[in-house]
């Protein structure tokens, strides 16, 4: 993947973390499956499912807790 | 997602933080899938599922993770 | 949901901390699933299913960590 | 449960820290379902099943990260 | 598996160090199944399938916290 | 288990904890089914699942964590 997609992890905010934590969660799938075609084939398989809802947000929770982290929970904020 | 809905990370109580997890799950679903009524169609499918409710509670227990060091585990309080 | 039910994070030995995981991983279902009479009803669907019951143990576990942490492992114990 | 199964998350060695790992995932387990004889019929459900071994690995691994931290990895040894 | 593969855990940027958790997570599959044969056989499996797909982001935000912790979440770059 | 298998999690190089890592996660599987005999007719279970595959990667990952802290990330190497 030759673009460049992430060059820190700083956020202004809680919640600019939080949708960075969400990119680096679809990122995740991407460089796995990196055709957008099937990505999008794939969607209504995990949008109308529970299950793979919850586990969306479990891997946007992990990624969270890293930028979190990184930003020192934006104390100074 | 244009609404502001989290700008700190800091809660009075370890309840609040406990309440606060919770938004972050549900808010890492609902990036994932934004139609509130496709939302409201599954609820019948994790709600009456043991397995779906233990994995809800899993993605809180991450997020609480965050939010509990965030606090500094309350420890003044 | 309006009662308290946690104040604190600290507790007097680590067997406590271990209670108090197992009370917020209840809590993460019941936030969920607030319905008493709904989650008796799922009770045998997960106490006879061994995948379940791992699971229930990690999510205990995850919340095991933090109030282990805001215990400082109980190092002065 | 009334007995007293957990005063420290001290161990002499980073094995006897693993093996206490495993006792807290078994007693994870056993907060959940406390009927021995329940745990005792679903033994050959998990024991025979790869992903069940698996999840099992992965408990003990959570329980693992928070011993090791407890005692600093035990970097004194 | 006697090849040299990871030397060290820093990076130059968080980029580089998210693709460095997608190797781990790979190489956490190969050392289980060392068949390149077995896994590219396995590709459409995974590739084709949400629930795969996200458990594989998963890993690789484990394993992300991992190296960001390393290089300090690139706070001086 | 009567044998001593783990006395440190100090290693020389990142590749020599992952591959402890990959140790300690065959371990966490052992110590729940002691059998040699099972855990080989359970071989073909894993090795040809995508899924049971991304499982064995997550657990690697967790206890890398884990070692990779008890060595302070290599950071001296």
């Amino acid at each position: 993947m030759a673009d460049t997609w992430l060059t820190s992890l700083k956020t202004a905010t809680p919640q600019d973390g939080f949708e960075l934590a969400i990119k680096l969660s679809r990122m995740g799938v991407k460089y796995t499956q990196p055709s957008a075609e099937a990505r999008d084939r794939l969607r209504p398989q995990y949008a109308e499912d529970a299950n793979a809802l919850i586990a969306s947000s479990q891997v946007v929770a992990i990624n969270f807790q890293t930028i979190a982290a990184a930003n020192n929970y934006w104390r100074g904020a």
